[in-house]
């Protein structure tokens, strides 16, 4: 019975190993020999090429929060999200970040920076702005509650609907119509299911406000790229910050790097904490030998 | 007695045209015709060609809170500096939102964009952060208590000391040498004074710890521009956000444009609120026919 590390941070392998240091389940990495008959357990940020290699897997621990990169695996196999208050913060503070940079236009001054031209802009205060947030999850929410401390209006959408006081929650599939009219920034933090994939289209931005902003730290496949950029060009769209593409890395040949009036940052908003996770994998392997549930436990059929 | 208003922006003279529509002072716009011995008051951002041609002058209204520009202006005649509760916010927002673009290396991610180049830094978090404000006006404690708030550790300077709760305040001609090799982010919010003059300079930036990040957001001046581009080439300074330039608007054919890993932004940091300041020289001007002392006069031996 052996979990593989299918990793290569040292930084991760350390963590797992500190805290497997008494545990009765072997440690395996993913360079050294094994028989894959004896891995019960895989923690992975990608999917493995062949799931049908490990004909005793149990469960998959994924490295991340999102795990729409798991839609292969096999059903009877459990998927257990990562779940790191540290990397909740880290997406809070990166779409702060990245929201205070629209409204002071960041991305057009470094657009302008790169043409040597000096031009202000009028700021717009955080407390002037109304930002609506698109997934309402654990991280989602964590974010609309900074942004309301901040003295930002601050709308959001969920599917299955949220009520979080000071926020205005819409739910239902198209319940995120409501929200686009009025928002200054638009942030994505939905997962990508069959319903969110292509969700940022040229559709969406029209109904934005005029010049508006969007933040997007959800999934790369949520965005229809080409309408981004066209967005970008007529102004429709003021300004974007941009974590997840269609293709990681980003080629250099892509056409995405010149988008105007646009700050592309890579795939940086979260960062799973290599104890965190490390503690989570064995508090939930400690569960299941007690016979008892395991923690987030993704929905295979939401896909969340 | 008349009020010369040495501004072109309409909002500004429309706030001035309603605030002093039944007050005792003629207002008159810099492009009509005047006799300048009538001209008692001037309310301007930058200094007149020549103050002889004002025998009469008796008090200077900053459009700004930095009154460095008006160095020339004759001792007799009072300087007012603008003090707006909104061009306060204004700053502490900007800072914000640079402090944060700094943490999650906003301005390196913009030169990489530049380079099509995908290299995600570890970013650091607002919680483990170390920030230190040089310069404890207003405008610096609003924004220390500010960063205090979303849980930085704060410090910072101002040459005659401060007793601000929370944050670790050095005074003195030299204090701020002692909080430079353990700050993540410098702030300048200094006012232009012989002192500050040149003071971020090559000297300045080997005392920072490596790789930390400098906020500008003081007077450009202060900064020795040459020494700078060094810091950032090295990777003495990791990364910069800069508002405030030796000439502005900057020239096209400035080597600064091009410094790596700085952002730049054309001085927009603070904007004068109109109905502000027109209430502003409004009350002041009650005050001095009430025979009260003036407000927010600026010390002339001082600078600011």
């Amino acid at each position: 019975m052996a979990l593989l590390l299918n990793v290569t941070d040292p930084e991760r392998i350390e963590a797992f190993e500190k805290a497997f240091r008494d545990f009765p389940v072997r440690l395996v990495r993913s360079d050294e020999g094994y028989d894959a008959r004896d891995i019960h357990y895989i923690f992975t940020w990608q999917p493995v090429d062949d799931w049908a290699r490990f004909p005793n897997l149990r469960v998959v621990f994924s490295v991340s929060a999102g795990v729409d990169q798991f839609s292969t695996l096999p059903g009877h196999v459990d998927l257990i999200k990562m779940v790191d208050g540290n990397n909740t913060q880290y997406v809070v503070d990166y779409v702060l970040a990245a929201c205070l940079a629209c409204l002071r236009r960041f991305p057009v001054y470094a657009t302008r920076q790169g043409q040597r031209l000096w031009q202000p802009d009028p700021p717009r205060s955080l407390a002037n702005s109304e930002i609506a947030i698109l997934g309402l999850g654990e991280i989602g929410q964590a974010t609309a509650r900074a942004l309301c401390a901040l003295g930002c209006r601050v709308s959001g959408w969920s599917r299955s609907g949220r009520d979080i006081p000071g926020i205005a929650c819409a739910g239902g599939e198209a319940g995120y119509l409501s929200l686009l009219p009025t928002a200054d920034i638009v942030v994505c933090l939905l997962p990508l299911t069959p319903q969110t994939h292509g969700l940022l289209s040229g559709a969406f931005f029209d109904r934005m406000k005029p010049g508006a902003a969007l933040v997007h730290a959800g999934r790369g496949a949520q965005c229809v790229f080409r309408d981004l950029g066209d967005a970008l060009r007529t102004g429709q769209l003021g300004v974007a910050v941009i974590d997840v593409f269609d293709r990681e890395p980003l080629p250099e040949d892509s056409e995405i790097w010149g988008f105007p009036n646009c700050l592309i940052t890579p795939h940086v908003a979260g960062r799973t904490d290599a104890g965190t996770a490390a503690a989570n994998v064995a508090q939930n392997l400690t569960r299941l030998r007690q016979g008892r549930d395991l923690l987030w436990r993704v929905d295979r059929q939401k896909g969340y």
